[in-house]
């Protein structure tokens, strides 16, 4: 049985909660948040305190609270040399105090309040200073999903740039799409198929191989009929700039 | 029931006829391509020509072939007045030769050879002269998906510079976010579930209200640090670009 302590009051706090909880070989001796925020709707309110001072002892204590909270938080806690992990995708693990072993449980994923979340596809991120608890947080992560990768500090600052690039970055490319067909009275909805299909080719095979457009076909008839269809200027220039990038990066290689 | 002749030997000729052969109101009478190719294995090969002089009387005639193919062969149809359309994202209507009745039946989305085609949730987007013609290949299209959209050829032009950005340009994110990952060994698939969700989310909400990350948040800091992270230069030139697109977009409704 692995004994967590959960501190935070957020959605990660939340789900995390939701999914610990279910699990046979997981007691979640504890929950603390400032306010006493409940979890979830069962949670037996006398095991949730507001005060570091009351925290019980534990296998894991998890500190699922914002980034800026994670070295505070950690600092104040009132036991030695025990097991302290965040949750955040970009704070090294270096930021929880020295006076606990250290440790990161990072689930890659964005999460929304009131959306069921499905842990079984989500990839866990973790890091630890030692083997053995670096076997503890395998074992409780492997509960929840099948997708654990050892990931250092490094890696996961790394993994986070990447993140901006295919979800923030992306998105924002999506966000465009929709402005173009709005400002031309066409349903966004028509290109929903063709961008779950984007995502899913990319399980398939590479990204290398899945690029297609007159970028890469060196379509200069397209590519310049297409400019004169954009009237905004910032759609103008992201549209020249990945254009460029995709063309100097696979015209290397035709 | 609609008679229907392919032309074309293409992968978008090839799934249209396995998915139309399978209707009941649908007769396909005849095939051409240059090569006698056959579209399906189980293709009667007494029923595909190659030579547009034998091609037979139907209602429709849809040209599957390459946007530089459609003026051509519509050139050379030996017949006058009857009902020809062509299926491509980016070549208007007009292209096709006055003789004949023109239309489109474009289905949107990336086809590829060997993969089978759910047309159920691929949009059509359909255009033609007539009133009655239009209503034929609203009916045609709705035997196979229950996404038909009247479109004309500007707005499919429109809508294909929306797929450049949804499409082809996300793929280049995801190959950017894959190289970052390999240049640190850091596995790709471990963004997969990610991708995924980014692609999801935007069925339920609005791109702008999924908009997240540091450059939406200002988070200076952050897109320092990942600036400093990223060596190659125009990796750092499209996170610049994208970030400060993001800022002055939603800067001025925060």
């Amino acid at each position: 049985m692995i004994k967590v302590v959960i501190l935070g009051g957020g959605n990660v706090a939340q789900h995390l909660y939701t999914a610990l909880s279910s699990q046979k070989l997981v007691d979640i001796v504890q929950c603390y948040n400032r306010k006493g925020i409940t979890l979830h709707p069962d949670q037996n309110n006398n095991k949730i305190v507001t005060d570091l001072n009351k925290i019980v002892l534990a296998n894991i204590y998890i500190l699922a609270v914002s980034d800026d909270a994670i070295e505070e938080i950690s600092t104040n806690l009132p036991f030695q040399n025990r097991f302290v992990v965040h949750t955040s995708g970009s704070v090294p693990m270096s930021t929880i105090k020295d006076t606990n072993r250290k440790g990161v449980f990072y689930p890659l994923q964005t999460f929304s309040k009131n959306t069921t979340v499905d842990f079984t596809k989500i990839p866990f991120c973790i890091e630890a200073e030692s083997k053995d608890d670096k076997q503890l947080l395998k074992k409780l992560a492997s509960f929840l999903s099948p997708k654990v990768y050892e990931i250092s500090s490094e890696q996961r600052n790394i993994l986070h740039v990447s993140a901006v690039f295919v979800n923030n970055f992306t998105n924002y490319l999506f966000s465009v799409g929709n402005d173009i067909c709005d400002e031309h009275e066409i349903p966004f909805e028509i290109l929903h198929p063709l961008i779950q299909e984007t995502a899913q080719k990319i399980q398939k095979i590479i990204p290398d191989k899945a690029q297609t457009g007159p970028a890469i076909r060196n379509d200069l008839e397209t590519i310049q009929r297409h400019l004169n269809i954009l009237t905004d200027n910032t759609q103008k220039e992201i549209y020249q700039t990945l254009t460029r990038s995709i063309q100097s990066k696979y015209g290397k290689k035709l």
